[in-house]
């Protein structure tokens, strides 16, 4: 099942449902040979926005799986959903709060076995999903590998990410991580705007996540595709 | 090994280090037949006091384990470490912080096969745990039913810890977190004073947890131990 088939994805195209998309970008996007499409953002995420970015996206055999980052936005139909838990800010909203509430709000009708939980710990300090969580940024290479076990041993995270969202991150840091990880996948995010830089960063990460450099720069997005077809 | 026979305990003497207890009182809760003794407390808990009170109880053959409230106590030679994890904390040091520094301290040395990690959800307000979190304590059966189900289905905890240290607790709330869970043990602490209050918390947690009550009456804290005797 798919959820298995996570598990040897090594590139991910994120798209932000606030931000428009051409039919011919789109396309490009989902054929490009990416192992699945991730549709979220921090902000401006609506129910409408999804399910339209969604069913665009359907007409492409790629995975589509959603990262949820609003009860009000989540939409029946994606192949998995991801679900942040912000391991480093410091409002425990972020960690908990919020994913009490969906639970109680949903409660039996989550579909379990297509949740996947990512142990968000977010590094870029100017980034707005850090200015939303109040995360606490300020973190050396130990304190990126101690969330990273943490994440993987306390509570058993299939997946950690880190979050440069924004900047190309400290690849120090992410190997770091990657050593300190048994078995949790890592994800990292952020800034990858080339080929080069995807190669870099799947030096350490398993999955790499490109995300901005879609809608400005379409060729050079699609190009980072490449890394995981050489690796 | 010891951990796979956790999910067999059913009764749990917890003893307060800070607390003064004699040989006598302690023999009588070693050999009582519970099926643990845990050692930890909210204040005042040292490394000397734990490390004596722990060499004390290995005079006897029952499994004796460290609930860790602070890094400065932990003692080597328990057979298992319980570290909490305050799901309704609403300050994320004690559901990720205090956990990452812990990590990033002694790193590699950390015996993850005798980690349990739990997932507290605090319920009496008036309490010293409840107040040293800052927990979020209003909460109603549904709450604690998604915080449980949250812990075990997000968080894959082997353990959820429902805590109303210090007073006996609402059943329907213990009944609603069991209602929710699947395969995580639900523990209850608080207030268990006597034979039938053990029993009535046995009716939905897996584990009682019998401390305050040792102190205070021993001959009715023994007494509790026939709840697991009879089920």
């Amino acid at each position: 099942m798919i959820r298995n088939e996570m598990n040897q994805w090594k590139h991910l195209f994120k798209l932000d449902p606030e931000k428009p998309i051409s039919d011919e970008a789109l396309e490009a996007i989902c054929m490009s040979g990416t192992d699945a499409v991730m549709i979220g953002g921090s902000t401006g995420i609506t129910f409408e926005n999804t399910v339209d970015l969604l069913s665009r996206v359907r007409r492409y055999t790629v995975p589509c799986v959603q990262e949820i980052s609003d009860m009000e936005s989540i939409v029946p139909g994606f192949d998995l959903y991801f679900i942040p838990v912000v391991m480093n800010s410091t409002d425990s909203k972020w960690i908990t709060g919020l994913h009490q509430q969906a639970v109680k709000q949903y409660g039996h009708r989550i579909p379990w076995d297509q949740i996947v939980t990512e142990g968000y710990c977010i590094l870029n300090p100017d980034c707005t999903a850090a200015r939303i969580t109040d995360s606490h940024t300020a973190l050396d290479e130990k304190d990126v590998a101690a969330y990273a076990k943490l994440g993987e041993q306390m509570f058993h995270l299939p997946v950690i990410y880190l979050e440069y969202s924004g900047m190309f991150g400290d690849m120090d840091k992410v190997r770091s991580a990657a050593w300190s990880l048994e078995s949790a996948r890592l994800f990292y995010g952020g800034g990858i705007s080339n080929l080069e830089q995807a190669q870099q960063a799947l030096e350490y990460a398993d999955t790499i996540v490109v995300g901005n450099v879609i809608y400005t720069n379409l060729p050079s997005a699609l190009e980072t595709v490449r890394a995981v077809q050489r690796v």
